[in-house]
Parts: structure tokens; C-alpha cells; sequence
């Protein structure tokens, strides 16, 4: 989930200084229109990591809007009459009316997060926080508000050297407390309880919004633009006439991000392996998946093997070294291309409940359930809010899998563009290969940064600790290959031991 | 929850014969036109205790409906099939295609309430299930369908009755099973852990229908009216091309309906108290309340009373009973007329979340937050999605109150309508008195069906384990002074032997 915001994304001073006169326009503007029309009010959590510049983004946005309309508050430890009072009351105190922007600075995440990460409460118990909060929030939702939830990240040892830097300022010295030093020597599980929060209450009517904390420009940038696209976006729904408020939504694309790296380009795709080296290991590796794979079945464990990639990325190589390696019984491979008749006429994931696999068995999906976020995404196929719905849907779905026991493993295959452009030319060569190819191809070739995004976003929101992605530099079909099988058979001994 | 499905409601043999070919006629158009656009499908569940006529009223829906369209299933112990996938596979399965109903009989909700109430699985195990169950129907409910689920009731004797009259019957035996009577045995766990389950997944998407099981003709009704109308409605939405479907709301009050007891019905409003015996009894409540208070007060324990009633139902009289028994620092009454400016820009629970009481104080609300679902019901200031929801939002509101150690007592003042109007005119001849009545006042006594109704669905909705509604018979103001004292004064020593 926050591998997208360890991608060390930044804005140039420049840039800034060209961006940012036009952007506090446009913010005091929208304010303005909300105070005077007074339609919704809006509620903006500013929440993450220490270090991550939380405090400092709060101070830009005083800068840069009305502080009129605005209504900052920090959480701190209960008072007497907090304490006295259910945990939420606080926070009904502290909610902006209609026409105001409530910067809220800590909110009902902190507790029961920080909690979890120092054990003082269990799984259960944060769970069951979570989903008062979502309550919580649907409510406020459905009652109007816009809820605008902003989480700052920091990767380990960016969050260090920052948490040092500001030490040795003597001007910012006061911002780094003893209990940041206590956080950060707890980095892993708070990471992990984060993403938990975060994925459990990353839902239509209040989405998460994660920002990378390292460069102050970006990230002021990123909440000051977010905030603006939004709430403009809300006032003209407002201004048609819309009953219902529809779900705040993912950021449209400003031009920064769309300049931005997305985490492929963290991918090294020069990794290539030798023929020789690749034959010895692949042997190597289907020996080993084979016996894995029995035993699998022996003790009842299922699994269930995720494809996507780019066109021409190599997955039906990589399937067939996989199935070779198999028993013909084992396994089923499903190809997912357009929906049948019955298929559309169910909820879009049922097609792929049909083929879960029975114990012991495997399913291996060409191209799956990420269609939602993909193609029907970038092809307009489904609404806004349906593919953003559609990611904590595919979160309940594999984790309704993991849970039950079987095994999940997904893969994205990378190719660089031009690598995709030689492997097309190739298949028009190829007689037995021409098949392959199409007029489409070409199509979703040109739409490449809009899948890339796409891509991105994907790992994002559904990268979990139970069935994380796999990202594969797949330039080198014989690279590729032999990752794919290491990372199953890594799953796959990992789950036996645990059988 | 179940106190409105025990008021032997029923339907007249002439009067089902007049009304059912009417219905039959109808059910089949909309099934038609169901079936001609495909516009979404309908899952409807047939839930309740045993005994109550559910496998019969899935007989009739058969004879009723055009069984092309028609897709039942009954749910029994899991196949290996199921077993060996995840808990919702088997439902995936069983899920009606798009312009067909899929009748449930048995769900998802059998497992986790049959488990709990054998002690199987803890409490927290069951919130948990419950809110998958409402990921699961929320994501059914995203993608179109329309869901109605019904449960069926029966009170505790009436369903002993049903069950042993069954195995009498050498045609009906077969419906009875030894498993019937071990869950009668555990009658009192199942009616708190359905109330819990119905409670919690009464959403929005998805509510509930509580269908009295005793008289075959009234559920057979009961529900095939629910499914016409619920039907008619989103086809006619969806007709007009709303693109995201409204929730499915509560049924429209059907002629039958209207002719049925009401909970309100069941009060005898002929209970009345000797003036003598009063004035001894007052004083001695009064007495009781004040050192109760004191201790409160010392272990910190917080009170909530809320007063709802007709007009002229003696709310205040009662509420100047219970003040003149206390210290005036403990307390505070707040009186609810219309919101404020400030009020309105907020969210309407936010105006009472505001005067929750500290530690060891009382809250008197004089009118509630329940004019959500009476009031703003009636006269139309709420939208039927706004109040519909609120059933929710308030029995979320108490819960936290409650689950904080507040004491939340819950008071319904009833009168007749003939008292009512008695109270009325002496009123205006009463100078002091004559500020009371306005022609307000009239104008809401002309929608006393209304009211009652609305009375009705509150009482169902939001009577809760932990914060239950207590009817007074109030034509005698002395009788229904003494028994709220009683009953706040029951409450005190119940939560002060707990603190």
C-alpha cells in the first residue's frame, strides 16, 4: 500500500513557485463559493507518520486559504471532559458547519492505531474500531459532508534522516519528541497496522488519499491540489442539483502527477538471465513445484495464481512453464476475456468465484479480476465509482481466499515500452503467432500512461500483507520465468509449514 | 425488535380472497417486466424461527409467481463441494442473474446466528460475521440488486403452540424435527442473538421485514405485497434512469397494514392510580431517585432520559417528578423544539451529542432525536432515505452512550385520542395553560394514524437490549408518573450494581 509513496517523487522550486500563486487563487475562490452557498461542510484529516511534515502542511494551509472559513483542531491527550464522555464526542465538537473547512489534525484513527502498535489492544479489538469509524464516517457522508482523508508517509530510512535533520535545527528541534523516536523504533508494526486501518477504512464515501512526505514541495502541493479538485468538483454537483452527494473520488490526474514516477519506474527492467543459467534453473524450479504442488494437494492446500501485465508481457509463457510442471488434474487455467452473456448478467466478480479452486487444487487466472481497475477503468467500460468501489471489493475477495486457507499470488509483468513494440513487430512475423495480435493492441498501446497510472493506484489499494503483488521485470522472458516460479514456491512452502 | 410482530395481527378469509388474485395478477406483471428489461436482479430471504411458515410461504410465492423467473434455494449442511472453498462461495453460487428472483431460504445469516446461540462462537466472532455480512450485501446492493429479507416471528408461546399443533397433523409432522425443539429450548438466546443480528445488518441497501408468522394469510400478504411494491418501485426508478439505485426503503403502508394493531394497541390505557396512593407512592419513588442519584453521582455513573409522547401526554408534569427529586447541580433538562442556525449546519444528531452529560450527571431530553423518525417523518422534513437511515444512526448514537456506562432510558407517553382532546380544550380554558396549545397542535393531531405508525417502526426499529423503549399508559397522569419514576429508579440499581 505505501510502496507508491517511497517512490521519492518531488517538485522542483520552479515548478512550485510557478504553481502555487494560481493554486491559492483557485482555493480561496472555492472557499469563498462554500461559505457563501454554505452547501456541505468539509472535513479534512491530516494523519501519518512523524516526521512526514503534518504539522508544517496544516501551517501552508492556513497560509493559503481563509482562515475564516477555516477551523483547525489538534488532538491531544483526552481532557477531564472528554474522558467523561463516549470516545466520539471529541470529535462531534470538533466538526466543521456547513460552508467551513475543519482541518482535523489527528482524528479518531490516532487511538485506536497507536494502541494496536503498542499492543495494548488486539486484532479484534482494533477491527472493531475500524468499523465504528466507518460508520462514523458514512453517516457524515450521507448527511453530506465531503471528507477528505490524507495519510503522510515516510519510507524507514527517509523517516530517520528527516527525524535527525530536524533535530539538529534549532528552529524545528521542538517538533521531534522523544515519543517520535519511541514511534519509529516501532516503524514495521506501525506500518502494519496502518495499512490495515487504511485498506479497512479506504471506502467510497471516504477514500485515503496517501502522500508522499520527503519533498515538502510535492506534498503541499499534492494536499493543497486534492482539496481543490474536490471540493470543486462537490460544489458543482451541489450547483446541479444532486440529492445525493456521489462518493468523493480518486484525484483526477493533476499535470505534476501525471509527470510523476509511478512505482514501474522503480522496476530495473536491464535484469536478463543466461539460456544456460535459465534451463539448469527452471528444471530446478518445476522439480521443486512439483513436489510443492503435491504436497499441496496431500495436505488440501488450494492456491490461486494472478496474471496481468502488459500486452505481449510474456504471461502465457510463464503460465505454460508453470502448468509443465504440474499435474493435469491439479490444476485449471481460465483465461479471462469479455464476460459472457450469463457472466454480465451477475455482479462482475462472480465469474471468478466460479473457478475458485477445491482443496488442494490451483487456479491460475490469465488476467483476472483487476480488469475492474485496468481496462474497464481506462476504458471507460465502468462508472468512477464503480472501479473504486471495485478496490476493497477485490480486497474483501482474496481475503474471504486467504482467510479460507489458499494460497494467493499475483503478478504484474513490466515490459518497457519499446520492448512491447519489437514483441508486437515479432508476432506479425510469426505465422503461429499472428493470432496474437490486433488492431486493440495497438489501441491499448497508445493509452500506455493511462494503464501505467492505472497500474500504480492498483498497487496501491490492493497490495496486502495477506496477498501482496509481484511486481516482474519482464523485458527477459527467461528472468521473468524464473521469479515467477521462485516467488510460487516461496508461497507455497511458506503455506505448507504453516498447513 | 420482535414486540411489534406479537400483536396477533391478521387477515380475514374474505379478505384474503378478495386481495390475493389482485396480487397474484400483479406480482406476475412485475415479474414479466422484470424478466422482459433484466434491469437487476432480486434476492429476497426467508429468515425467521421455526414454525413460522417460511417453507409454506415459499410454496405459495411458487404458486403465486411465474416459476420461469424463479429461482429457489434451500440452504441445508455444507456439501464437500462447499466445504472446501471459502463461507460465501456457496451463496455466490446461488445468487439470481439479472432479471430473475432468487428466493433464499436459509443465508448467510444462519450460520453465525445458529453458532452463537449454541455458544460456538463468541460475540466478537459474531459482529465480525455480521459485518461481512454487510460488505457482502452492501456490494450486491452497489451493483443493483435489490434485496429484501424477511424474518419471520413468532412469540415464545404461540410458536410452542405452532410447533406441537404441527406434529399433530400426520400431513404436517414432517416439518417438525427433533432440531426444532432443541432450538426452542434455547427460545430466549436465539430471540437476543437474532435481535443483535437484525439489528446490525438493518441497513440502508438491505432492512429488514419483520413478518409476524402466526396467521398464514397475513405473512403470505405480508410478504407478497412487500415484494410487489418494493419491485414496482425500482422498476419505476430504474425506468426514469436513475443510475444508482435508491436504497430499498421501508414498505408503503399497505390498506392491510393500516387496519393492524399497532404495539400501541396493546397498552390498557384504563390503569390509573388513587390520589392517595399516589402522594404516598411519589414520595417514597422521589426519596428512592434522590439517594440513587447521590450514589450515581459518586460512582461517576451518567444518565440519559429521554421523553417522546403525544401532545398533552404529560411529558412535562412527569419531568418536573423527577427534577424536584434531584440536586440541581446533577442536572440539566433539555427542551427540543426546532434547531438553531447553528444546529441546522450541522449533522442532527450533532445538537445532542453536544449535551451528553459527564460523569455522574443527567441528561433529561425533553423530545429527542427521535423527531428524526416521527416529526421530520410525518410532516416530510426528512426524506424517506434520511429517516430510513436513522433507525441506524440512533441505535448507533445509544449504543455508544451506553457502551460508555451511560444509562439510557427511553420513555413513550401514551394517551388516547379522546384524552388527548379533553386535555386540549381544558387547556384553553386554563389561563396559565393556554401558551401549551397552539394550532399546531391540531394540525398533528390530524395525522395520529401517522404518528402511531411511525411509533410503530420506531418501537421496532430502535427498542434495543441496551436501551429499550418503556410505553406509558398516560391517560392517568398519577399511573404513568409512578411507573416512569419506577422504571428510572429499576434502571439506577440495575447499572449501580454493575459500576
Amino acid at each position: 500500500m505505501f510502496e507508491t509513496a517511497e517512490l521519492g517523487r518531488k517538485i522542483e522550486k520552479h515548478d512550485y513557485e510557478r504553481l502555487v500563486p494560481k493554486l491559492r487563487m483557485d482555493l480561496l475562490r472555492v472557499q469563498n463559493e462554500l461559505f457563501q452557498k454554505k452547501p456541505f461542510p468539509v472535513i479534512v484529516l491530516i494523519m501519518g507518520v512523524d516526521g512526514a511534515g503534518k504539522g508544517e502542511t496544516v501551517n501552508i494551509l492556513h497560509e493559503w486559504m481563509d482562515p475564516r472559513y477555516l477551523e483547525a483542531t489538534a488532538f491531544g491527550p483526552l481532557s477531564d471532559e472528554e474522558r467523561e464522555r463516549p470516545d466520539f464526542w471529541r470529535f462531534w465538537r470538533a466538526l466543521p458547519p456547513k460552508g467551513k473547512i475543519g482541518i482535523l489534525f489527528g482524528s479518531w484513527y490516532t487511538r485506536p492505531i497507536v494502541q494496536r502498535a503498542y499492543g495494548e489492544i488486539k486484532k479484534v479489538a482494533l477491527e472493531d474500531a475500524l468499523a465504528r469509524i466507518n460508520t462514523f464516517e458514512k453517516e457524515l457522508a450521507a448527511d453530506g459532508a465531503l471528507i477528505l482523508k490524507f495519510w503522510f508517509h515516510l519510507g524507514k530510512k527517509v523517516q530517520k534522516k528527516r527525524l535527525k535533520s530536524l533535530e539538529k535545527d534549532p528552529k524545528q528541534r521542538w517538533r521531534v519528541t522523544p515519543q517520535d523516536w519511541k514511534h519509529f523504533k516501532l516503524y514495521d508494526t506501525f506500518y502494519k497496522v496502518s495499512t490495515r486501518a487504511l485498506r479497512s477504512t479506504s471506502t467510497g464515501e471516504a477514500p485515503w488519499t496517501i502522500v508522499e512526505g520527503a519533498d515538502p514541495r510535492y506534498r503541499y502541493l499534492t494536499v493543497g491540489q486534492h482539496i481543490l479538485d474536490q471540493l470543486t468538483r462537490r460544489l458543482k454537483e451541489h450547483a446541479k442539483g444532486a440529492t445525493r452527494p456521489a462518493p468523493a473520488e480518486k484525484p483526477a490526474p493533476a499535470p505534476e502527477r501525471q509527470r510523476q514516477p509511478t512505482i514501474l519506474n522503480t522496476l530495473d527492467l536491464a535484469r536478463s538471465v543466461e539460456k544456460k543459467k535459465y534451463e539448469k534453473e527452471l528444471e530446478e524450479l518445476q522439480g521443486r513445484l512439483n513436489a510443492l504442488a503435491r504436497k499441496a494437494s496431500q495436505k488440501a492446500v488450494s492456491t490461486v495464481l494472478v496474471f496481468e501485465g502488459w500486452d505481449a508481457g510474456g504471461k502465457g509463457g510463464a503460465i505454460r512453464r508453470i502448468t509443465s510442471a504440474l499435474d493435469a488434474r491439479a490444476y485449471r487455467v481460465i483465461p479471462i476475456a469479455a464476460p459472457t452473456d450469463e457472466e454480465k448478467s451477475h455482479h462482475y466478480l462472480w465469474r471468478f468465484w466460479r473457478h475458485i479452486p477445491r482443496a488442494g487444487r490451483i487456479t491460475i487466472y490469465d488476467r483476472s479480476w483487476y480488469g475492474r481497475v485496468m481496462v474497464e477503468r481506462v476504458e471507460g467500460f465502468a462508472a468512477e465509482h464503480e472501479w473504486m468501489r471495485a478496490y476493497k471489493e477485490i480486497n474483501n475477495f482474496e481475503e474471504q481466499l486467504t482467510g479460507h486457507g489458499t494460497v494467493v499470488v499475483k503478478f504484474w509483468l513490466h515490459i518497457s515500452k519499446d520492448e512491447q513494440l519489437r514483441r508486437f513487430k515479432e508476432r506479425e512475423k510469426t505465422s503461429y503467432k499472428q493470432y496474437k495480435i490486433t488492431q486493440e493492441d495497438y489501441r491499448n498501446r497508445a493509452k500506455w500512461d493511462d494503464y501505467e497510472l492505472a497500474v500504480n493506484d492498483m498497487v496501491e489499494r490492493t497490495s496486502t500483507e495477506y496477498a501482496p503483488w509481484h511486481l516482474i521485470e519482464a523485458n527477459d522472458k527467461y528472468y521473468a520465468r524464473l521469479k515467477i516460479l521462485g516467488v510460487i514456491c516461496r508461497a507455497l512452502e511458506g503455506a505448507l509449514k504453516k498447513a
